[in-house]
């Protein structure tokens, strides 16, 4: 390292506690309050340990994708030796249910050729509107996020997402 | 090639000079006047007003979109708990009038399975092509933008881009 | 239309108000319970005409976007003949300021060349970390979302979006 | 059809049964036996229950990432109240890590302007180059995967990544 760089790192390193405080105490403190309607780490990890669970009663490997209230990835898991495909599909169903309020296999109903939604599927970014995605509820009926499944056959790709929604409401 | 997909063939050329004529002669012309034929905020945000108005009206929640004569966004707003998958969904119905001059679900008959455009969803970044999306003009019949609006069935959506388009018209 | 199709469209135009129901009653309903700290149209429409005032009396043109506190687009103006590149930025500003919960530019200041954040903007389909977002809280402190503001110089963007910050603190 | 194109496609007929059999029925288990160089579920959540005990430790919010060794994402979780767009980031950096076998600030010194990987950030759908991003390797040394931190300073996201990958030598 040069003398030049050596200074240059120096008042880099000097500069960052500065940065630092403003950065993470400034700014965020009150910025932290959780929505009350949003999931938690605590509930995503709940309704992935369900699915889990059923998944291994069915005998089949799942992505597991778990969204909040804004469709933004709160957790995921994917079992071993689960397709690789079904990372990117399990998200786009747990998103596409947030999206749209609706389990996907309902919208999907309504996206098929001829259907009023036919290739729904451009919009977002892409979405998956087979079943499989299931919107995650508290126990007063509030949506705080969604699941997404892919794996299996979309039957038990819905089941298993069924058992994790379920596991909110005990 | 059967018999009944000549004639099917035949029928779409015979279309095809009708369509063209419609979409390079009713439709663009007036358009391609200078800046002074765009829409103007204040007309958007009257357009989105009465498209609200009229969402409120049939106790849906909709996202509303206005773009400009380029196809360029204007105005969105997002009913409060309206879909966060139709914020994509009504900025490219809105697109999509005014990239082709016509009504989404007009596009959207022409790009059934079999049909002549099948699957010109795949231009532009995505195209939406069931209802929705209107072409918005002014008291003179020009070309100015286009609405797109999305939340509850196509054929909602469609009345409420309709109450939107109408408020220039005035 | 022929026979086969015109049945084909009425079996249709039956089954739509089931499936309807469905996607209508069935599922929505306790979806649309807001979040409380979650923003509301009415206060996105608050920031914006405070931010529009203040854009006026700088005699700037802008580009003004605003997002929940999911980062999801609520609203969005863009002034009579303020820059069509300005769409893209002023939501993307936006969107930075609510995934980092900072100002766009207290990130730009870590993303330069040799500093920590280098190139940060890679992600997220792309952040602007130059000044003009800022985050949204309500008048308790908590994040309700973010608004992103472009069009002038860098110093105009951040004060008119500060401007229109501060309407939700009155 | 050529004579040795019709074979060709005789045996892949009669392959399909058995194709089918072993994707339907048999599945994954025996068919897909793991490599026994990539990394577990079991492992990926002791990577990211010891990154997490870390960052309580530090008093941060962080989003963690795992990938395999095809740099497939395997488990992510994001903490209460951490940054959305770390999300992206976390993931990015955990890819990052594997796609050059290195940590991802190494990789970032090597990017930086007039250095000889200038802005290899435009590879691979955007890759970040800060640091943050560490290989997984087993007790052998073996890499199996790797983490991805963000959510705090890149020092305190690179201890927690390096807490995540110590859980794998004990």
């Amino acid at each position: 390292m040069s003398r030049k760089n050596r200074l240059s790192h120096l008042k880099t390193m000097m500069l960052m506690p500065i940065m630092l405080f403003l950065a993470l105490f400034a700014f965020t403190p009150s910025a932290i309050a959780s929505s009350s309607a949003d999931i938690t780490l605590d509930q995503a990890m709940a309704v992935i340990a369900a699915a889990r669970t059923k998944a291994q009663k069915q005998g089949t490997l799942m992505d597991i994708a778990v969204v909040d209230a804004g469709a933004n990835l709160k957790a995921f898991v994917r079992m071993d030796d689960a397709f690789l495909g079904s990372i990117d599909i399990s998200i786009k169903k747990a998103k596409t249910a947030r999206f749209f309020n609706m389990p996907t296999g309902d919208l999907g109903a309504l996206a098929q050729p001829g259907k009023p939604l036919y290739n729904i599927e451009f919009s977002n970014g892409g979405l998956i509107t087979f079943p499989g995605g299931l919107l995650l509820k508290d126990s007063k009926g509030v949506v705080i996020g969604a699941i997404g499944v892919s794996g299996s056959s979309v039957e038990n790709d819905h089941e298993v997402a069924l058992a994790g929604a379920q596991a909110l409401l005990k």
